[in-house]
């Protein structure tokens, strides 16, 4: 049988989402609502090595719901992937009486928690924050939703431009190995093709597309490109269209870090919000070495192991939606 | 057997709500993949009875996916709820040689559609379009995404002026008989309480969770009402508490019509063009007198009657969490 | 000549206003730069009486410049009307070795700090931050640009819903004694008329541009209306001529709170910080009992007799563009 | 004595900018306003030379004023740079009975326009529509508002991002040989630095900068580059600081077309409709061979010569206030 729960420490860990502040807030009022003491721990694994913890309560998290980033701060820790480094956390967090931790981030982050916990035995628990939404075990990551939104506002803006000079636009959006963000925010921005990680998209393919369109009366394009493409980067894959296809003045524009920031969407802060309250409740019922996921609207628990060794299945319906549509 | 379909017919009916563009791109275009005409009514069934129907191509809908309201207008018909109303619709369409319609809207439009296929039995197929989310046997509407998203907007820049002035403010949000749009938005928006139709909260209830609150050092509160409350509307609220505490000094803001408009967020957009399409290769493959659903993210057709029969339920976990966080 | 002043201290008061944020950490850093020392006075006068006042670096005022609201806290103090109150303000200055004071607000708290200066002499200058941009001896006060956008904004969604509707709608925007950001938000949001407090209009005049238009194949309507106006607000308005007027469906929205919040356009966040500095200048060059302004372009020093004296000239040219608009 | 105009065309011309479609309402509805006929052109002066122009009327240009890009499209043309293009785009428009031309462009725009009336005599009348702001003879040109804020609306998303991680970004803004853009987005995003085209920027004194703010307890930063900077581009300087100086992790961001799009400000869509009135009332009044300006808030027409000839100044003030607030 566990032992009584009584002070919890929380901590944001890799690439911050929009959403971190908004379960940081859920995982520190619900320790106060279930009557237990909660500390934040400031950079993830590093604050953890070098103590740089404090003491939470109801209004330090007062007011940050809306606030993109993280107020804990995130940071990516070479030492804790040693003994050594994680030795010494634990020895800091023992020596302040924490009983159970509560990490948000992504699967960097639950790697290193499963094997702290393997080490120490110390319950743990993860929360799934990362813009690419590329966890299995859950069905939506904290941060996908406003980034995805974010990619859309500015196809928006490139579209406006791209309709008044009749020109192809490649759009490169986030998802290194993950064509999520570039599947939806490609359907939601009409563009015409849509190049993940997942499937390969040849020239050929893309110039037939282009050219298929363009005969039925199509004056602008705008194609989304997830960044960790096989075919190449957006710059590249523009500049090959370029050297074959000729029918479009042909423009490239990188998304990039804009898609990591910003106030979260309401279905990011109620995600984050019932998360936060699940990771608390979770860990007094004695769930540990767990990711909590959403799976069908519905709170889940699952092993990080299975979590880390699942990839996520891609979209294929939403694919051949995005191919019927771009006519 | 149903005869082959070749004439198809879409229109958008009821309270507008963003996305509903989406969804008639999408069923232009899927008509269109699916070698059939497509035609767009406009104004609903007051356009239906006046004959005022135009043919639409791929082009017709473009750069339309990103736009707020419905380029096919929307208009509340009584006309179409008498017996000749509908006979004189009918002939319109049969001299026009349409053969199967897609309507967009809400429980309005649904009964106007169900009473017509009785009578004609002329395939029918239904889109739920309205931003109140209360539609049995699909998890989302389209439009409620946005919506919600547009009150969290408006609550955060309310929050800023509350914060300022240690003010409580009650703001009043959409939703006659559904608690949706309040619930989610006084989450995201971390409001101190939120007041629904669908369950009874006594003034005394909202005034010792305040002073709760304020002994707990909050300095300014938000209270969420939807329109419809059995307690009474914003302004009636706010009147009564400020009677009796006066601990806050008090402002109520009515979001109204601003909530139906702007453009619609990814995940609308994307429902939008899954219902679409799902509506078309619904009809070809002999579905009718049912509306487009998603339940647990996969497309489903159910028929009118359960879906006007059942109210859905509330979202009774939502709730635990609000008051768990509004500490 | 003035003794040198060392240690500054500023407060923001009256109604917040986007950009005051911007003009807090000008003020701040423009102090540090000028080796002075800084100190915030939280809730205005109130805190001044209650001597609520702590020291600010150049931290402490980080990542702010892009919030909305103040905080520093704002109020209404009615102690500080009477001679009592700014005797106990001045003592708790004076204890602190405070020198002199920046106060950001409207002209209700200019008001206070002319009568407190005139006591007790020391040196004093204000930053004019409203949304109302309602005071003469500046072209733009803190708070207006940022105001008329949100509006604008809000004014945008509506015409979505009024556009699939053929409706009319009637917009209900701040400013109590100046029509301000009723005049550009109308002619920005394509208004067919701007109903304002220093200009009567007619229900005669107001219909019959509306059957002007209507003639002229307008299918629906926007009508900005200013909070203050002399024909009653909006709802007022629209009763009336609802009751003459039956050709649109009517329906009314008041902006409300909603317009005092959210992050500050550049505009905003620029002026405050230009203001912000000109503020710390002028004191440090001897000005006092002066309005920092800014006319044509650059940066002035106005008496606050003279601001508060004169009233601010509506915008006839505007008014005459938005007529020649709304055809 | 110039004959009587009767007949107006109105085109775009150059990179699109929002509010020139509320700049095309304006023009529109103010020559249907004088009782002149309007006529819009495609594509700027390749739709000139190629004939495509159309009849407008007051409710062609209904529901544009919030829209970004132009719906008369734009283009650069090379042909009317000849003799042999500006006589066929001269009978196209004889032909067609147009007396006089409104451009709304930038200074390629201009000088082809000049060109034209010095050979045909046709009266000719230019509105500034550029984001760059880089014209003298007005202070503010139609798009450079709503740039501004897109800017600022991504550095604020960035900053969530930077201030998480303790990073240092560069993100490159428009404005190829003018650091408006670059100046007024650096000081509203809170840029320790700022490096545009018209001041050179060494190396060694944005390391200095960043040292001294990280002394100064700065725990991440944000530099904002000019996309024409002396110094190279955002990725070419990010190279050399990250070279030789390691205290931050370093980030680069090009914000790209995206500032291109989007609804217009009300500042912009207020300045469009001011200066599209003034152009026909200009032309009418006689004027021709200028651009209509706006100057210390009020109407100008200055002759392109002049425009053209004269460097805008930079804000040198506005640069002083930058270098105060970064401490």
């Amino acid at each position: 049988m566990t032992p009584e729960i009584k002070n919890i420490a929380v901590f944001t860990s890799g690439g911050d989402a929009p959403g971190m502040n908004a379960a940081v807030r859920a995982v520190v009022r619900a320790s106060i609502y279930y009557k237990k003491e909660i500390f934040g721990i400031y950079r993830g694994y590093e604050g953890m090595i070098e103590n740089d913890l404090v003491k939470l309560n109801a209004r330090s998290v007062s007011n940050i719901i809306q606030r993109g980033g993280t107020i804990l701060k995130s940071a990516r820790s070479k030492e804790f992937r040693t003994e050594e480094g994680r030795a010494q956390a634990y020895q800091h967090l023992k020596a302040r009486h924490i009983d159970a931790l509560v990490a948000i981030g992504g699967d960097g982050t639950f790697t290193g928690l499963h094997k702290f916990y393997e080490e120490y035995k110390m319950p743990v628990i993860c929360i799934p924050g990362t813009i690419d939404n590329d966890l299995a075990g859950t069905d939506y990551t904290i941060g996908y939703d406003t980034a995805t939104n974010t990619a859309v506002d500015a196809i928006d803006k490139i579209r406006d431009t791209a309709l008044s000079h009749n020109r192809l636009f490649f759009i490169e959006v986030m998802g290194r190995d993950s064509g999520q963000i570039a599947i939806n925010s490609g359907i939601a921005g009409g563009a015409v093709a849509i190049i993940i990680p997942e499937e390969e998209t040849t020239i050929d393919q893309l110039i037939e597309k282009l050219d298929e369109t363009a005969r039925n009366n199509k004056k602008s394009s705008l194609v989304v490109v997830a960044e960790g493409g096989k075919s190449g980067n957006a710059l590249e894959i523009a500049q090959q269209v370029k050297e074959r296809y000729s029918y479009y003045d042909t423009k490239v524009t990188i998304l990039g870090h804009l898609q990591r920031g910003g106030a979260p969407t309401y279905f990011d802060r109620v995600l984050a919000s019932r998360m936060g309250v699940a990771a608390i409740e979770g860990l007094l019922q004695g769930e540990t070495d767990v990711m909590v996921g959403i799976q069908n609207g519905k709170i889940v628990y699952n092993d990080f192991e299975l979590t880390m060794s699942k990839e996520k299945e891609i979209e294929a319906e939403a694919l051949r939606i995005a191919k019927i549509l771009a006519i």
